[in-house]
């Protein structure tokens, strides 16, 4: 049996388990990172939205404020993600250039209405416009939308531009094993370390859980399930495709088509998404889930109608019981980044200022300040611990 | 330049020209076929829907001769087949169980009971039978079917199994070139060879041209044109998966549902299609199209919700102007075996009777007997060139 000694140790290698290798880097740390395929878990199937302010409803003001402090991060996370990757500036997707939200019927507009003014009590602006409006910004904008409102605060990356980034990153310095952890190694009431499907075992200074859904089956005090989602991805061709992220409701039914960037030979991919479930997790898409995507994209875009279908990809989120991350420290020597569900992408920068936080590099900016501050308050690992628990009851 | 002789050459590795293919090493030809990728043209998307009945419309009495002529050379075509290839008994996947027919409103109902009262007058026996009657064929069918008939003369094949076969069949004894033919060669008049994008050229005795949708370009004779369309894969598992063919208009629309046989794991495919296109061949699935198929096929078989969607796949058909197939001698030593259209897999045991017969080999079976002679009288292809025109247009 070989064995590993590093000062940081990752369990997950998509986007949030690479930040949280990239950070470690930059803080001085030896790392390795353990996953059997880097990526092909939540982040293979993320569109990419940054929907800070649409994605939170009723009861969810502590995912608002997650979501917005993270997104204020995102412009300088990216930069220096493609600079640390030596790519060009934009090779990771971001584009700030807001949200265009439609409501199809009029209970569709009703639910919508009620939405914004329960982001405006929160201080997030958002706009109603007409349909007119709506079609003079996107005119692929179909002819039975009932309302609109355009949300500047809402943005998208390419999720997959930056798993390639962070693997560049992360490669360059640390080590990826491809293989999934199977246990946590523990000294004391300590994590020391974990042990791998292959038989190594890696000791470390620091443990970082990022194993999307399956981290609690190495930890049960990271209580993630499974949430499998469906994601489209069409060639619109730059004609047919809508130049900002649109998402709405159809019935009620939740929709979203995400852009990406132009290329050069004039093919726009569009992902359209995302169907949860309640369900174990496999990689099966369903017919019926593909079918509910398309009936409601194109009923708020009709055009895409003859756009290509590329590919269907069904991958698991990794739910919490409140459906917040769960994002800190939860034993001495294990740092839990985990339980993103939805919103991984979105907060990937704020746990990047967490990680830095936790390994003693202190916020460099005042949003990283308040990124910090949002996760110890609506994030922390142990608000699902007994000890806690009792400690709320104490006091309530 | 290199070059080869022999004594057939086909022009096509699909199930078309591999069947030609086969019959010819029959005679006791050395075959050489050209075929890029054989395979994967109509074939590659084909469902094997063996719908002599249900396939013909109004005004197309002779593709239901042509029909029902080689569906009953279906069971002993595939028995010969899996015999030849060296294969189990069923490995083709051929079963005759019957076809099940659904009309979703009332005004589909309509137009079946037209189909089926011209059906009756050319002799094809299909009956209606209620919707709770269906139901107690395939209890997955919907709740809101108007009507339904029985159709016990459509059966079913799997495409890419006889393709399989054929494949083991002919390389075995002949050579399969991975090159595309660019144009044929002549000598006085006749047809004595065709030269590949390599650069070899083939004489051949005789050259079968079967190249599916792309033969018109290089016969003028072979008056094809692409007719692009799309299926889709389905794993519904043996609890979800209909039993037998179900296909059925929903609104005026067609479309059909093809089980293959249960797998020793408990997967059942379900082929659902048929998008039907006139534009240029490409192999690009519109998202449109998958949307329409699924909506289709859920409201006639809804638990296909439930199905796991395994692929979507887009090919071209070889149409023909009357959209019968083209199939026989165009020109000495030019053999037509194309514009097969929707019913490539139906009519393969007849192009093999065709093949047989112009190769010296006398119909061994009443029953081929009666295919040659549907084929002279509705396959011939010389109702498309002008001296055939004439001498109609003398005789009208």
């Amino acid at each position: 049996m070989s064995s590993h000694v590093c000062d940081v140790l990752v369990v997950g290698g998509g986007i949030v388990g690479l930040t949280a290798a990239w950070r470690a880097q930059e803080a001085g740390a030896s790392v390795v990172v353990l996953d059997p395929s880097p990526g092909d878990g939540a982040t293979h199937a993320a569109a990419g939205m940054l929907g800070a302010v649409m994605e939170a409803g009723f009861g969810e003001e502590g995912q608002a404020r997650l979501g917005t402090a993270s997104l204020a991060l995102w412009p300088a996370f990216a930069a220096a993600l493609e600079r640390a990757a030596d790519l060009p500036p934009g090779a990771v997707g971001l584009e700030t250039a807001g949200t265009l939200a439609l409501a199809y019927d009029r209970d569709d507009l009703v639910a919508l209405r009620r939405l914004l003014a329960l982001h405006s009590g929160w201080g997030l602006g958002s706009a109603e416009i007409s349909p007119q409006d709506a079609r003079r910004r996107e005119p692929g904008v179909g002819p039975r939308v009932a309302g609109a409102a355009w949300v500047p605060g809402d943005h998208r990356v390419d999720p997959r531009a930056v798993q390639v980034a962070l693997s560049r990153v992360v490669a360059a310095r640390g080590t990826l094993v491809p293989h999934a952890a199977v246990s946590l190694t523990r000294s004391d009431g300590a994590v020391v370390g974990a042990l791998d499907e292959a038989g190594t075992a890696y000791a470390a200074g620091t443990v970082v859980l990022a194993a999307g859904h399956a981290s609690g089956s190495l930890f049960a005090g990271a209580p993630t399930r499974p949430v499998p989602g469906t994601t489209l991805r069409l060639d619109a061709g730059a004609d047919r495709s809508p130049s900002v992220v649109v998402r709405g409701t159809v019935q009620g039914r939740p929709v979203y088509a995400v852009p990406r960037p132009v290329r050069p030979d004039g093919r726009r991919e569009v992902i359209v998404g995302a169907t949860s479930d309640e369900r174990e997790d496999d990689h099966l898409t369903r017919a019926g889930d593909v079918f509910g995507l398309l009936r409601d994209v194109r009923a708020l875009l009709p055009e895409l109608d003859d756009a290509v279908l590329l590919e269907a990809v069904t991958r698991s989120r990794p739910g919490s019981p409140d459906n917040a991350p769960i994002l800190g420290w939860a034993a001495d020597g294990l740092f839990l980044a985990t339980g993103h569900h939805r919103n991984g992408i979105l907060l990937t920068p704020l746990t990047a200022a967490a990680v830095d936080q936790a390994l003693g590099a202190p916020p460099d900016s005042a949003d990283a300040v308040a990124a910090v501050e949002a996760t110890t308050r609506f994030a922390d690992p142990r608000r699902f611990t007994d000890a806690y628990s009792t400690t709320r009851g104490g006091t309530a």
